[in-house]
Parts: structure tokens; sequence; C-alpha cells
């Protein structure tokens, strides 16, 4: 567990000290749950983008995009359900004024009976050796069997109460005498709805001023635009528009780094398809984004499905695809089968038809929509806490690597002159000047080279080439591999197709 | 002017008929001032953005890129300026409840009074024919005279009220008998300052909401990450920092399409110099920008410099780089001194050095900031606008055609089988699987080959290619060119290259 954390923070300080991820306006101390993408993690991050964007967009031909707005005209989200349902449960405390999710706080005490529980299996463990039954022990031992059935009965009653009634929510916390955490008050407010949807005003006017929303997911912004895609597009069931744009929720214990933002961006796709034939799409989807994920090389033992046991109110099948990120596995991509409820919900508030007629079926009907759905910022923790890697070299050394898929490095080669005379950085520029019309390169002469070859693994830059004093003879340099650390000596010539044969898109897509 | 009107509406007709560009939120009857990127709009418009990027970050080894979010910390826009000045004054009318801009009120009775000299202009010239001679009629002419000298002291007196006192602008309209142009009304209100930032609250707990802005410019994203960005990239002056994003302002009266919006996206370079050096690189990036807009290929006669001779409050020096759209020559992108202003702001606000060591002078300093901006929405509307063509064909007929520079087209090639049989639409469709590896590739089988010609060039696909019976024999194609509308006849393992050659942004860079 320590060891988790440990990881976390070096994934924080190392985002921060290579230029990937900054604190928002850390200048003025930051701002909570807001994140800025420094000069190496834009790069990654357009890079994620574009591969998810190539695969779904550009090799499906029944499959277009869209960029939507993110303000949207507010009856959108009257129809989709947000204005009513979007809500956290929160209550205040009285005496500290300071304000929690009602659930976490019931979900925060069932993990210390659930703590209180490990410690007993621990003590036993230790003094039972290789002799004790862990499964024995939990269905025997008079405190742990009560520890889980106490756990099992509040997660229960917490789950009525958030559906039934938030009162009995209250009176669970006041039950089990929860108090403020930071305080230690048990001095508590009622326990209230908070809608998680950012607000603002459009127009200057107070009589003619129209509350608008920040878009808390990108969905919507497909849903309204389909019959106008399908008609000019003249596309036919099934087919998709895909889309990725930012999303904003008010999340009131916003956490883990990247992984829950207040401002986020994601990568949907909205696939329309007949009544009828969804689940056979739900399950191609759901086969299909796995593979896309797996063509990255993080691990195949790094995702699971989780499959949702109980449904969102539009969906009749979801799953996550989850990933094994440094605090455990956590979703990183939904696959739901929404039915027509978001298209019918349309037609509902606003009077016009969305319907599709089918040409084969000679039948006008609203398509059914099979939605996948990643968290770019997710993405991009997966992929960057995945690849940060503490390699021990032969030497006894250790050393830090990013071990980023090379498709998705920021930088893909850094050209280096060995010395700093003899011409060596004149040729290792006019090199950098040739690559840098067909990929992102860098160029640095400061240090010694082994120092430069390091700070190149910590940025995840796939290939480093060096320029030295047979380069001047011969026309040939070294090009060493990051992961390897091997290095090749070749012409100059040739390092175009070497270096574009490991990063091309193209390449890497072929994989799937 | 009429014709003007017309081409803009004719703008705004295929933009949305052929799916670049619809109405935000359209089934709800439109959001004001937002519209949607379609499916071919987006990618138009992914297309002039990764131009941009490219040309700046990638080609250039002392620009890095950034992506900073779009909420930041208030204390941001305290120390831009934006909360104290960014502003528009608005007056109501009492009786209508309607909100005007003052400004714009007293600007549009001006209109009016250049609209009846030019009618007196107009006569005279019906009148005297040839003879005529506008330059002498408007000097000589008492009512001519008279309405431009009457304009000119309006618009002096306007200039005044506005920095100096509103209450003055108020006695303008009064004086002026300006009517509300929708009821006729002239019961006014005050004028009042309004700001032009969209509000929102970050945090569910009234004591500890915190009142946040959508940013009204990208710009301070990268004044408050400079110094961040330079430690962690050990970039030295001179150098530059570039983004691209969404930017938001509640405009009172936003009109032309994209070109005024509510929500837009600029792309924004600001580059960090040593105090001294910033004329000579304003300069530089002067000249730098307007050869990016000249390697589109749209035409020199559309651009010119409109250099600012009153400055903003941060500004030593400010030109715009106007465009010829179909209302008229308009800034698309501002080359701004910005000085010091922005981060000596961000120093005094934050209590923070926000200071650069300059080794070579060996001396500490707070650089001067030399500014490129482009609108990206305004990119996309000069590109669209200008490409838009109605072209005249031979036998008497015309084309509508969109002449789209090749590397920014949505799709850049789609390929047709010249009948739906004879194994014809499994060739063409197999020549699209091979092709879609690296470009956006359409196959269209539907109606006459001649009507999927008029559809691509519509769509501004700059080739077609076409699978016939000769196909089968010999392997080959023929590639249809949108401008010119020749065939060539060439082997499919051509294409690739000759389509390549086109649309590579590597070759078209190299034009500039």
């Amino acid at each position: 567990m320590a060891k988790q954390e440990d990881i976390f923070k070096n994934v924080v300080s190392h985002a921060k000290e290579y230029g990937f991820i900054f604190p928002s306006s850390e200048v003025y101390d930051g701002l909570s749950a807001v994140y800025d993408y420094a000069q190496n993690g834009v790069e990654l991050k357009k890079n994620i983008r574009e591969y998810w964007w190539k695969s779904m967009v550009q090799m499906n031909d029944n499959i277009v995009g869209l960029d939507a707005a993110i303000l949207m005209h507010p009856t959108t989200w009257k129809a989709s359900g947000h204005v009513d349902a979007f809500n956290d449960p929160l209550i205040d405390n009285k005496d500290s004024k300071k304000r929690y999710r009602a659930d976490t706080l019931v979900e925060d005490y069932c993990k210390k009976l659930e703590d209180k529980a490990k410690k007993e299996i621990d003590k036993a463990r230790a003094r039972f050796g290789d002799a004790f039954n862990e499964e024995e022990f939990v269905t025997t031992n008079a405190r742990v069997v009560e520890y889980f059935a106490k756990k099992k009965e509040i997660l229960s009653r917490l789950a009525k109460g958030m559906t039934d009634d938030l009162q009995d929510v209250k009176a669970l916390i006041e039950e089990l005498e929860i108090a403020d955490p930071e305080t230690g008050s048990r001095n508590w407010t009622d326990v209230k709805q908070f809608n998680l949807m950012f607000g603002t005003k459009l127009g200057a006017s107070a009589d003619s001023a129209m509350d608008l929303y920040l878009r808390p997911e990108t969905a919507q912004g497909i849903f309204v635009n389909f019959l106008n895609v399908q008609k000019s597009g003249r596309m036919k069931v099934p087919f998709g528009i895909a889309q990725t744009g930012k999303a904003f929720r008010n999340e009131i214990v916003a956490r883990q780094f990247i992984f829950r933002m207040r401002e986020f961006e994601q990568m949907e796709m909205q696939f329309f398809v007949r009544p009828g034939d969804e689940m056979q799409w739900y399950e191609h989807w759901k086969e299909t984004r796995l593979k896309w994920h797996l063509s990255l090389g993080l691990g195949k033992q790094n995702y699971r499905f989780h499959d949702h046991e109980k449904l969102a109110h539009y969906a009749n099948a979801a799953a996550d695809i989850e990933f094994n990120f440094p605090f455990g596995f956590k979703e990183l991509e939904g696959i739901h089968s929404r039915t027509d409820f978001d298209l019918k919900a349309h037609e509902q508030f606003s009077g016009r038809k969305l319907q599709y007629f089918d040409a084969e079926l000679n039948q006008n009907y609203v398509p059914y929509v099979v939605e996948t759905s990643v968290g770019l910022d997710r993405m991009f923790l997966a992929v960057f806490a995945t690849s940060l890697q503490e390699e021990a070299l032969e030497d006894g050394s250790t050393r830090t690597v990013l071990k980023l898929p090379a498709v998705l490095a920021p930088t893909k080669a850094a050209v280096l002159p060995l010395v700093k005379k003899d011409g060596l950085p004149e040729i290792a520029k006019k090199i950098m000047d040739d690559l840098k019309w067909d990929f992102n390169v860098a160029y640095d002469e400061k240090d010694a080279v082994g120092r430069r070859y390091r700070r190149q693994d910590a940025l995840g830059t796939p290939f480093c080439i060096t320029v030295d004093h047979q380069t001047i003879e011969d026309e040939t340099v070294t090009i060493r591999h990051r992961d390897t650390m091997k290095q090749d000596r070749v012409k100059i010539t040739e390092l175009k197709d070497i270096i574009e044969n490991e990063v091309s898109m193209k390449n890497w897509l072929m994989k799937m």
C-alpha cells in the first residue's frame, strides 16, 4: 500500500519536473482539481487524442467526427436528466462549516471497519505462519465476521437511503456517530442534493439572461446533432459520430491528480444502430475498444472488464474497461448500450422528430445507441504512470526511464553532438533541421552525453542520435534505443526510415 | 453591397448543407452566436489547427506548446485587467426592456449619415455621368460636407465620452434623438459598463464557493505558466510558448456567423525576448505570420496589415493582419508587442518573482513579450468563404466548387466505382482500404459519376479516383483533379505518392 502511494507521488512529481503537467494557475497557489498540460504533456495528450481519432474516424468509413460547442441550449440538460438528477448528496458540519459528500462519510466509516478486520487477519497470519488459512479465519473469527457483516449492512442501508430518502442517510451518520474528520464535531445539517453542473449566464440584460451550463458530458452534443449529421452526410445505420472535447463537473471532492478533475476531456463515439441490433454492437465495441488499448503495449494484465450490475436509467447494458492505475483498478473507458433514451428525450423536449428512415426495412425508427467513452486525461495518466519506471543497471546504478509507446512520445528523437566543438554541433543541427519536417525532434548539447541520454530517457524520447568524430569521416551516427539502451551505427540518410518505422501511427494501428 | 451579402448567405447555407457548420443545439432553435463544427467542418478545423501547430512548435526548436485549462484562479483576471476593464457600455430602453451597446447605437446613427451622403453622391453621379468628379463633389456639395462633418464630430465626442464619462455618451444619444431601433422609444436608462466575462462558481458550499470566470483569452494561461515552462524545459530567451484552445466572451451583439462567437478558439504564441529587442521580434513575427497565411494560396490581395494607432494599455506596438472576408477587410490575426505588462502584473498580484536569469548578460529581468494571436474560427471562415466558388463551365452550366487548399481539405480523395456491378465496387473498396491508413478517404457509389464528382467538388475533395472496366484489365484508374477537372490515367500503385505530394503538410510548409 505504501509502495503504491510512493509510486503515485513519484508520478506527480515527475510530471511536473519534466514539463508534463503543472497545477493550474500555480503562481496563485493553484486551482483545486484543475491542471495544465505543459510543453511535453500537451504533445503526449495530442498524440493520444490523434491515435484515438485516427482509429475511430479515419479508419472507419461509417464513423464521422463532430466538434460541438461547450455551451448548449439549457433544455438539452433538462432532456438528458442532468438538471434533475446529476446530483451529489452533501452534508454540512454546522460547527466547522465544512461540507462533505454524505455517502463518502459513510463509506469512509466502512473502510475503517475493513481496516480493523485486515489488522486482525494480519495479526493471525503473523502468529500462525504457513499454517494460516485466511479463508477459514474470516468465516470463523467472531470479530472479523462482525466487522464484515456490519460493513455489508451499512452499505446496503446507504444504498437504500440514497435512492429512497436522504433523511435515512442523515440518520445513519448520526447512528454511527460519524464525526467531521477535520474537527471531530458531530453537529450536522440535513443531507441535501447538490447539482454538479457549472452554471453561467448568457446575455447581459436581467430580463433576457439565459441560465446556461458548462456541458457535464460531450455525448449530448452528438445526440442533438444526430439528424443534421445523418442527413448532410447521407449516413446509413449503423453509423457512428465521434467527438473529443472538454466537459466540466463541479466535483465536491476531486482527487487523485488528473484522474478526477473539474475540467476534463472526453473521447466519445456514439454508434447508431437498428433497435434489436444493439447487443451485437455492444459486444463488438467492447472487444474493439479493448484491442485499441492493448495495441499500445502497456500489458494485458493491466486491463479488465467490469460489467455493471446496476444500470443507469438510460442503459440496457454497460461495462467499464478498468485499468490498473497506481491506486488500483479504476474505470478508464465506458461502453454503454444507451437504447433510444437520449434521442427520445430530445424528441419529447424539442417537439421534433429524430427518426431515421431505413430504406432496407422501409421503416422509420429512432435508432438505438452504443456509446464508447474514454477519459483523455485518464488515458494520459494510465500511459504515463505505467511507462514511468526505475531500472537497475548492470553497474549497480539506476535510471529513470519513461517507456512511453513510441507512437505517443512527445519528442521522437534527440540529436546530440558528442562534444561542443570540431563542427559536430553544426552537423547535429543540420540533422535536426532535416528530420523536423517529419517529427518532433530536439537538440541538446549541454552536459556530458551520458547525462543527456538520462534526460531523454526521463522525457520518454525513443531515440537519441549522437554525432561524433566518425560522423565527419563517413556520414554515420549512432542511434540509441531508449528501452534497450542499445546503440547502432547507421548512415544519416537511414535515420528517417528507422524512426518512421517505430513511431508512425499507421504501423501501430496495424497491430490492432 | 448586395452581392457581398448574397455571397455571405451562400457561405452559411453551404456550410450547413454540406456538413461543415451547424447552429448549436438546433433542435432547440439554436443558441445565439454559438456554432457546432459538423463532420467535415471538424476535419477542416483540425487541419488548420495542425498546420499552425506544426509551423509554430514542430518547426521551431525554441517554441514549445502548452494546454492550460479554461478555468483559472480568479486573481489572474484581476492582474490582467479583465475584471476592471473588459467591459462594453450598455444602455437599456425602459419601455421595450431591450439592451444595446451605447457606442453601437451612436455608430449606427453615423452610418446613416454616411448612407445619406452616399445617396447624394450616387444621385449626382447618375446626373453628370462621366463628367462627375467625386472628389470635388464631396468637398463642395453643402449637404454632403455637412453629413461628413457631423459624423466626424459625433464620433470624436463618442470616443471622448467612452474614456472620460459615460454620462456624455447618454447625453449624445439624447441629443441625437436616437430611438430604440425595434420600437422607436427614446426612453433610455443611463449607460453602464457590463463585463464580458462569463462567470461561474466553483465548489458547493455557500461559504467556500469561489467566483470563477471562463477565460476570455488564452494568453494568460501562458503567462502564469511562463516560469514553470522555462525552468522545466530549460528554455533560453528568446523563446516562445504556443497554445490553442477555447475562450469565451459574453458578447451583447454577436454577429457575422462564426466571425464573432461567444465561444471561440484561439491559436496564440507568446514570444519572450530581452527588453529592448522587442521591436525587432515584432517585425520578425509580422513578416513570418503573413508568410504563413500566404502559404495557403488564398491570394495575396486578400491580406493587408493594419497598424494600430491607438494602443491597448499593455502594448507598445500592435498590428492586425486583416483578411478580405465576404463582409469586407476585418481582423484575422493580431501581432502585439505586449511589453512586460502581463508578467509584471502577475508578479505584483501573486507576490512571486517571474524573472529570467540571462546567463549571457549575467542579469535577471522580466522578459518582454511579442504575441501572435489568430482566431481559429476566423481562419476557418477566411479559408472556407474564399474557397467557395461558382464556376461557369464550357457547356454553359455552372458548378459549385470548394477550392480548399488541399492540405486542409477534410477528405483527400473519394474512390468511385463507375458502375455498381462487374466487381468494380470491390476494387474501389480495396483501394479505399489501402489508402485510408494514410489519408481521410471516402467511398461513394450512389448516383451517376458526374453527380458524384459535383458532390466531391462541393465538399472540397482534391481528388476523385474512378474505377472502371479498364481497371480490371490493367490495374489503372483515373484520377480527377478538383480544380482543373483534368483526369489522368494512373496505376493504382502510384495513387499514394500522387496524393501525398499534393496534401502533405511538409510540402505546404516548405512553400513558406
